[in-house]
């Protein structure tokens, strides 16, 4: 059986400068641009947590919060929130700096998941994930919800069934 | 007062090639430049809708059904599925087409929601949306939920008042 | 025997932003990405055609009228004006539209030539094209004094027997 | 009055690798990367020809006789052939080199025009063209030859002034 | 007077991907992009240590260890080794990791150096540097031997004063 | 035995234009850029001295002296100063040229080494490098001295066997 791993064993920090081959006519980072970034941190992660090939399931949720000026500092960080059986939920936060101050900012948060495939591009199995601080205790229990979430609206899981997430509608 | 404006005088095509320099160890299209071009198309529709600079404010879902090879002839259609106050949901849906026999597959599908925002960089009003065929009414009334979902997760609204949504989860 | 097609079979849009990575030092397109941008919409295009791999053969005409600045929508559209033994014309039609108001206006018009490989990289057979429009029809016509002309100035035809084309001298 | 020039004063050559980002699924150089060097070669050259700022006019005729793959060292070099009032006709030569014995093979030609600017963006005059080697002077010939059809198919000049032109068609 | 800082406030971990189009026609990581990406990620460390807009002095010399297959992750380390100054020596260490044991192999190592400007361009100081670990004691100490070697080498510095250098030709 | 070559024999020349996906946020030719521009030149040459694979083995020196600006002509000319056993020293010019007066600058100069390599990616001889000009002799003259230096600061030579060097600390 595979060990659990803690979110620190994967971790993934990728800091990169903001380009002028990729900032929309307002010189800012260009949406698209931020998404294939953490398509590939993301990536890096769930192939450390799984020491698989990995290929993007889906995105579930970006919130652009912050716009990013060309010539940004940003840092890009990737950790597993959850591990299901061949997936892995990451969530990814962006930050970028004060280049005088040094001050960091949060500007964006984005969850992907990511599944793990053998030589054949089947799903296999990945180790359970440990969460170990506060925040990555209360993510572990949020992606599950998201989990459900994601299931019942593609109708693979009846509503009364997704147990963490009816509780949220019920509970007035 | 602002015109409704129908799906089809906003549509937006963009056909093209997956070219080897978007392409992931396995020779398929990289997630992260999938992304990137769903971006772009969905930016040209929600800008022919408003009429306005438009911002990418989320990316609310992307399936990922599909690897997409290197040498793909790539249809992306997007389509705004409602509008609302400033912003506007669009559901890019992603073809790739059979060189010998020309049949399209579906690819993946994807939710984006870009607001439209004036010299300032402020939200600023869009038109509405009449929705025409069947899929888009379909379309335009999942819109409402999801944004109600989004709402209620981002501790924005009560779930008691997210009507569209409880039903779901109450119907039983 | 291959049955033969319509220009509308095969019709490619190719929608798409102008970026800044393909602008030159006034922000406009670079003729170059143009170029090159139109090379992919063209060979999507004749491979409609002839569900072949194609290889581009010559570029016969682009005439640069307009420059496309720097965040404009660009339309390109290529259809298929006249298909010889293994070779295909293709007309190229590029559009910029005003985000304001949406005129589209006409920035550019190419001519490219493709050629239809089998898998060893021979020239093979491609249906022949069934002009409907009146412009269809006109630039068929057109399309064969083009091919003269070609023959003509490789020295691979006599002047005497490019008959389409002696006209134009002769007729006064 | 502006001082005539040789075509060796504006010579332009580049010399680079093609890399695999510039490839089609052939492993061979793209036809539309190719078109996009030789833009730029050819706008060297007639910024050196001119020492003004110079836009592309119109591709005349490009030829792709053999495909250039993946690691070959190209060269492209870049000619004045002709110059006219505010534009100048640039042929452009493509070889590749064998790496074991380092013979070099023309793999295109192609003829491209660009026309000088003033920093109003508007036509402004540059200096004409003194070819020396006989090749400089055949194609000097043939540059006026080319300009006069172009006109002829633009319908801005009646073909029975084109004097060049015509000669080939009477000649029998 | 502006406070010392240690190399740990300033480290950089640029964390990604080798995709394909930085590959060679081996299938290894480009020289150059490598070049790049370490002055991108150099760059970073030495504007953190300044807090200044830097610009790339020179390249002191890198070593290119091992080469560095497509779809690699690799993980670039940028530390201030020792500030001058207004310049700032930074090492740059270059690791690939094993997929399947999460192994980490040291490819590359190089040494840039880095200048502070002003809003004119005029190079400005920066705080010093206070080495903590043995290793970062160490690459301080070899830090003024290569500025040494530098200046002499560049006619700057007479041989004899260069004390540091000086002593590793004279001790046998 | 391989004959030997002069550096005019393999004398590599790329001329190009500095487009704006290549610049840093003050409009520069971004660092990175240009050292992988001088990577391809300088293989190319090394290449063609040995008309064999090869690899980048270090980058030795560059100096970054001026900066480049957006839409410059730069001009790299690469030469083969010195063939060691399986190596090649390549020096790198960089120039930039005046668009009005035609006038060419010195930007920079950089020296990388090569390696030949065989099919098996094992290091192979090369021709030896016979020098004609002055500047050739001088430059194949201090290669010597570099190589040795090189040895020494890893080292692999002793201090005093690097007579070349030696004699720069001991002449006073």
């Amino acid at each position: 059986m595979m060990q659990s791993k803690t979110p620190s064993e994967s971790r993934t920090v990728m800091t990169d400068l903001v380009l002028p081959s990729e900032t929309n006519p307002l010189n800012n980072l260009f949406g698209g641009d931020l998404l294939a970034r953490m398509d590939r941190a993301g990536s890096i992660a769930a192939r450390r947590h799984s020491r698989r090939v990995v290929v993007t399931a889906s995105v579930n949720h970006v919130a652009f919060n912050r716009s990013i000026p060309l010539g940004s500092v940003v840092t890009i960080e990737a950790n597993v929130s959850r591990a299901f059986k061949s997936s892995m939920e990451i969530i990814i936060d962006v930050w970028i700096e004060d280049r005088e101050n040094g001050h960091r900012t949060k500007a964006n948060e984005a969850i992907y998941t990511f599944v793990a495939v053998d030589d054949m591009g089947k799903p296999t199995p990945v180790p359970s994930l440990t969460p170990e601080t506060d925040l990555e205790k209360e993510r572990f229990v949020a992606a599950l919800r998201r989990k459900q979430l994601s299931l019942v609206l593609a109708g693979k899981m009846k509503p009364s069934e997704a147990t963490e997430l009816k509780a949220i509608f019920m509970e007035e």
